[in-house]
């Protein structure tokens, strides 16, 4: 998917809503338990009952390979499930030498199709640059993370007075461009949006960490939007285990559809 | 395995090779490509020809993932192929916040019974701990890189001097100890050795980059060694495509007896 179409797809739905299906075995709802597949059914059940309210789904790895090779069979299987509209994106946060890179960029984009796969930056160009040679695919960048480790390096201020995470956006800027390359900025950082749009003001940004982890939509959007919105806010448990019970895959449409409509409140006021 | 059980394997064997399973379908023998897994074919006579003379073996995931789920499936196969006394690690660079990192833990630890995982500081404390929480299991934790994108971020000065990657060793050891923490740290900077064991004077530390990569062992030896060996040095293409013919399984071997008997020599020389 393109950085036009996706835009196409937000103005379309009145949504930038990622849906993270970190869809962990032990805590889906115990009536799928009996299921031959439980994650396979569960997702399946989410992506029915959302798949008109979000523009993208985030499965984060760890969920599949918890399960082991069954894990990863689930995971294709979860990807055919997803409308074409929707973007994909496979948050594995890999990273590693360029051939072994291109081994993993393989995986997800041809094996899978995703559209899209995190990367962590720390081993720099040669273990980035791999994924950006895929037409129409996309390298999602670690910035500034959600968590509280990002406090441990990525706020460390380098030599000229800028913390790493400006350093890493201001580099990759240098391997792939607005149509190839997002970055991850937690929602948890929300102060420091203004300085993100300074540095990378047409990327994409992926923003991690609203509802569970504490993140406001509102302080996101006032310095996060740009011409194309330039924003895919994911929200994982929040959506997915809404509910418990069988009704779950309505408790997770009922929390979606409220984001949504925070969303198109946001987009009506910026893109009439 | 224990720090302890890990020195008495490399004495016993005078050997502290690691070989890396990167075992890439396109490069394999062409005639195991008629067998029904040919890369667990392929992992199973390297195995079968090495074994006594490494105390370690590095599958990089890349090249099972790019497999799908039958790949998954081989590297589980092949990790129950390797003996007891050899040392296992999940050459998969991942990091992700706590609970996510804890699903990749059990994944590796648990499901798959790794003894040690490489894991890719950048998202700080809480991405790595969760994977040291595991008994007599071992986080290997990206430092200094082999690769040229290692220039990028990780030599970065940081705000008293020091660059990033001696910031991260510094970080980490108040997270684990030398009982189950190792750092990677790559043969392709053998001047930065000396500085390493400064940090890092307990602590094991994998070492890639020899041979295809250009490192050389003897430079990482004069600083790398300490009183527990300390060194686990890897190699992958240059021990397991040393031939592309039936005879394959016997080149490695004598590719990896070639490094075995370098590293005997070192050993006599300190460990009598």
């Amino acid at each position: 998917m393109t950085r036009q179409q996706l835009f196409e797809q937000i103005i379309a739905k009145q949504s930038f809503l990622c849906i993270g299906l970190d869809s962990e075995l032990e805590k889906l709802p115990k009536h799928l338990l009996d299921h031959e597949d439980p994650i396979y059914e569960f997702n399946r059940q989410i992506i029915a009952a959302t798949h008109d309210l979000c523009v993208a789904y985030k499965p984060n790895l760890a969920f599949y390979e918890s399960q082991g090779w069954r894990g990863w069979l689930t995971l294709e299987k979860t990807l055919a499930l997803i409308p074409d509209n929707c973007f994909t994106i496979a948050d594995a946060k890999r990273g590693d030498i360029g051939n072994t890179s291109t081994q993993y960029a393989k995986a997800f984009f041809e094996d899978m199709s995703f559209d899209a796969v995190t990367v962590a930056p720390y081993m720099g160009e040669d273990s980035v640059k791999p994924f950006l040679a895929f037409e129409n695919k996309w390298v999602i960048l670690l910035a500034l993370t959600s968590n509280k480790g990002s406090h441990d390096f990525q706020f460390a201020e380098q030599e000229n007075g800028e913390p790493l995470y400006e350093k890493v956006m201001h580099r990759a800027q240098t391997w792939g461009s607005a149509d190839n390359l997002m970055f991850v900025t937690g929602a948890t950082h929300p102060e420091k949006f203004k300085d993100i749009r300074r540095i990378a003001p047409d990327h994409f940004l992926l923003v991690p960490g609203i509802g569970a982890q504490g993140g406001e939509l509102e302080k996101v959007c006032e310095y996060g939007l740009n011409d194309h919105v330039g924003l895919l806010v994911n929200s994982s448990r929040g959506i997915i285990f809404a509910g418990s019970g069988e009704d779950f895959a309505e408790q997770a449409r009922a929390a979606a559809l409220e984001i949504q409509g925070q969303m198109a409140q946001v987009l009506a006021q910026r893109f009439r």
